[in-house]
């Protein structure tokens, strides 16, 4: 069985096949650790932590190097550290020698929270043998006072609730979602919790919030550990016909991952997990039927049907998440196979709302969405554009983190100059530096227009089985050598094809021309770090001024968080899916010359 | 860990300690098993049958002696097959000597069934690139044309019915509770089964039932595995005092018999447990929180208060039924502490509705639960009557099955006429030949007017301690003395003072002449073979004629079949428990002399 070994906060991953040590695993995607002795145990520099997941026993050498307190603070020495399953790693800046990256969050309207889920402290009259009603009469006869006489009971509240009345003598704080009581806490202060969840195929970004006014308490970035059973949805749709039995491992991992994520988030503030009251997850549709448990081999065949597009509002229990007992998980409807409910949650937050504002939305992922709003029509696509903008299936792609290449010129000669993130060494190349490099290889002739690298240039070189590259940094004392090779260049324009294939079918379909345009909204990781001069340059942007281009960050986050907080956005959320025409691409006369356009520069 | 053999269809029963053998177990209970060869395993004679449970693994010997069809049929020799946990065995009519018995079944008014549950046969259209609906969209656009479109989705639906869609190439039956959707079967008939249950302290009746014309399929009685835990609901209660953890293994054991009752039905009808598509359980209010695992300990101090009088229709699978997805358990409110809703389904199923005829129910159990209808108030009070009734806690009491004395007659000599059911040998004595036998020691002057033997009678025997008793049948060849105890005539008067108190008691409240009263009708498996004369002969009813006096035999499991079956039914219990008010009878002013009064005779 695979495992991942993540570093954070590099956003790195490896894949491994078999116990390694982290210090190896770190050179292996490029990552330097300070190892003055060379891995022997001897100089205790490659101090590293484990946020997730554990290595082997820990020896007395490596105790006495590290100390009592560092031990405590759940220390290692990378190089003494042997792993064997699946573990998230941080990287101390002390390790590394360079200063921590900052990560931009998703962007969004405001907007007044009006949870669903509220809190009703009140005081019962004991009972005695001239007062005989039953535990939940005697709370319904109070609750009905405050007007909450519409709220059910279910019975996993009436098994507990008994207990913390007579516990707490008679005085509780209740917790309710508006149709069903959750929870009793003992009375005084109590603030409710919310988890906000966006799965995406690679990356799974956990929020966790407080519900009375609508604040971001903490925030959780990990890898989609599904990742093991293949980096797209494609290959684990595949992976599920062959053999059904794998949804539910597929099921089981992420919500491992979501409670992972949320307890370490609820303990990071001294809370605990049972004081979240409430869950909104988004994600993509194959993403979301996995979550839920939901038949997903309709997804992998044409005509990609899903199970359903009603939202749904399951309690998170049955589901296995560890939050409160009886709580709920708000999942907003996906709008078709392969257009979920991220997407829907990225039109809430990017205001998306079908008035005549012409507005182009994209989010750019493993599978890219991309939305027209144009005369009260919102129109929907989605693009299978690959993992190549996370970095991922680039040789050397990193995020945008301390020692990756964020900007390359290159001169008439083919003689390129990089900038590093933090100005250190460089360890890898992220999207932007993709994009530069791409452009500018194309600009001084090294690139044609149809994307080959020249391979009579002289800057061009070949690796040992003759397939040609191009070297953006030499390797040095302390660095890897960093290139880009033609099989990086070919997953770089597969993406832009397919993604500016769904811009123009869109334009196509509505009749716009692209110069109506009078917004277009980008999301995703990639897309806070992409320069749209480049974008538009390389062609993965039509052809639009500048301005009128604008970054959002993770807005599926951001919507799946407004959502949490607020049942009139879930509202609002519904008319919009409502709203929302998919298109299916696939189908679409003359989708593979548009495609084959969207790959040329 | 304690063990329960039960021996049907006698209905004797006996907590074991240590493994035996079932011959063993048979003689300690009085029952005489045919062995020629004095239990060597030579003769083949004691052939036993076991219903659930097993006992150690078959031996050659034994093999050659049963041959090959009757292993087949289950069947062991008794005197060769230990047993070291709960068992439920099987005597065949050619191991006792004896024709089997019968049993009176809970008679109930007619009505029509009108079921929650239906069948909605249904054929839709196959998805395709021009008609992208997900399948739950594609469900209810259809059944919304049958008037369905209130029926919701829940997460269990969702998660199934897609993949059975596909299978059945888009024609299926779908399931419905007139509030949800529970699963779908493959086109063509189906008839969905339904199942009752009345949790009794001593014993379960489960009924399998033909939802769609409300008849009975099948019937299992077994004794309630809780017993290990204690044969009365205090004692259990008192467990769950001292250990909280004990309620989770309470409801396992009853979940756990119910299961195997059901399964053990459907087989015998060659139908899946699967098919059961609604349960419906009634039980006193400790068994009813027990089943559902709320928590019971308020029901063990005073002032005696349930969790919940309201009916609850959780999901059958959340408590571990494995009846068919997603299916729910209807379980109507229980009234009190002490007055659970097997007293509301057995005043359903007598007929009270609460007009102005004045009619005394009585449902005798290990707890007997007594109401008086007067002037369109309903009153009830329970009593702890104990199992006397039952024929437990009596030395040699039994259920009135072949070998019990049902009829006893003393002469002025003090000297016993028995009569014994199918005039074989006698092993025990059943309700109604305790009564006879305590009656007429009264006329002739054995047993005082506070219920004492005469010590110094010639007829009144010691035991080795001392104790006095009473022989009704010396030992035979092949049957033990026969005897009642002071113990045992202690157990039956406290029981009868109990009920009697109950009922002066309510008559004393409503302030009715025992006179005035119309019909008592009395339930529960005792009532069906007490004579009413005896009753009324040494006090256990009140001095009333006769001809007002019927049996109902088992009303609760009455009353469940017909909650089951008709959701009108439904309505009206939960009408009559509005209607019903609960008196507790300890508190009652002069309760003890009432007590006092009702002992004697």
């Amino acid at each position: 069985m695979s495992f991942i070994i993540e570093f954070e906060p590099l956003g790195i991953h490896l894949i491994c096949e078999a116990p390694l040590t982290l210090l190896d695993a770190a050179r292996q995607v490029g990552i330097h650790l300070r190892s003055e002795c060379g891995g022997k145990g001897t100089c205790g520099k490659c101090r590293v932590r484990f946020i997730s997941g554990k290595g082997n026993q820990i020896k007395s050498d490596e105790k006495i190097l590290l100390g009592e307190s560092q031990i405590k603070g759940g220390y290692r020495l990378a190089c003494r550290t042997l792993v064997n399953r699946t573990a998230q790693i941080y990287l101390p800046p002390d390790s590394l020698l360079e200063k921590q990256i900052f990560q931009i969050e998703g962007k969004y309207a405001e907007f007044q929270p009006r949870p669903a889920v509220q809190v009703q402290a009140v005081e019962l009259t004991p009972p005695s043998f001239s007062d005989l009603r039953s535990d939940l009469k005697r709370l319904s006869d109070t609750t009905r006072q405050f007007g909450l006489h519409e709220i059910q009971s279910g019975l996993g509240f009436i098994q507990h609730f008994g207990e913390q009345l007579r516990r707490s003598k008679w005085r509780v704080n209740l917790i309710h979602n508006q149709r069903e009581w959750l929870y009793t806490f003992p009375p005084g202060d109590f603030h409710p919790l919310g988890l906000a969840v966006d799965v995406g195929s690679t990356k799974l970004a956990c929020y966790l919030m407080n519900l009375e006014d609508g604040t971001t308490l903490a925030a959780r970035g990990e890898i989609n550990p599904q990742i093991v059973y293949g980096e797209d949805i494609m290959s684990r749709l595949s992976v599920i016909l062959k053999n059904p039995d794998h949804a539910k491992e597929l099921q089981k991992l992420v919500i491992h991952s979501i409670n992972e994520a949320a307890q370490s988030m609820c303990q990071s503030l001294h809370r605990n997990i049972q004081e979240i009251a409430d869950v909104c997850l988004v994600g993509n549709t194959a993403m979301h039927h996995f979550f839920l448990g939901l038949p997903s081999q309709p997804l992998a065949v044409s005509p990609f049907i899903p199970a359903t597009n009603s939202s749904l509002y399951p309690r998170a229990a049955d589901l296995g998440l560890q939050v409160m007992p009886n709580a709920r998980v708000y999942c907003p409807p996906p709008i078709a196979g392969f257009v979920g409910s991220d997407h829907l949650a990225f039109l809430l937050a990017a205001g998306f709302d079908g008035n005549q504002h012409k507005r182009l939305g994209i989010d750019i992922g493993t599978n890219t969405e991309i939305a027209l709003q144009h005369n009260q029509r919102i129109v929907s696509v989605s693009t299978a554009s690959g993992p190549a903008f996370e970095g991922a299936h680039i040789r050397y792609g990193m995020r945008a983190a301390p020692g990756a290449i964020e900007h390359v010129s290159i001169d008439e000669n083919g003689k390129p100059t990089c900038q590093v993130i933090g100005q250190s060494t460089a360890i890898g190349i992220c999207g932007s530096g993709i994009l530069d490099a791409i452009a500018e290889l194309h600009r001084v002739g090294l690139l044609n227009s149809r994307g080959r690298l020249d391979k009579n240039h002289p800057a061009i070189k070949f690796d040992p089985e003759g397939k040609p590259f191009y070297e953006l940094m030499p390797a040095g004392d302390s660095q890897p050598r960093i290139t880009l090779t033609q099989h990086d260049i070919d997953q770089v324009l597969l993406a832009k094809g397919a993604i500016r294939a769904g811009i123009e079918i869109l334009l196509d379909y509505l009749k716009i021309n692209v110069k109506q345009i009078e917004e277009v909204i980008v999301a995703g990781a990639f897309g806070s770090y992409m320069n749209p001069e480049q974008a538009i340059q390389i062609g993965l942007l039509p052809d639009i001024s500048i301005e009128k281009v604008h970054a959002v960050g993770n807005a599926a986050g951001a919507g799946a968080r407004m959502m949490l907080v607020s049942t009139e956005m879930r509202h609002r959320a519904l008319a919009l899916a409502d709203n929302i025409e998919y298109l299916e691409l696939t189908i679409y006369p003359d989708f593979p010359l548009f495609f084959a356009r969207g790959i040329q520069f």
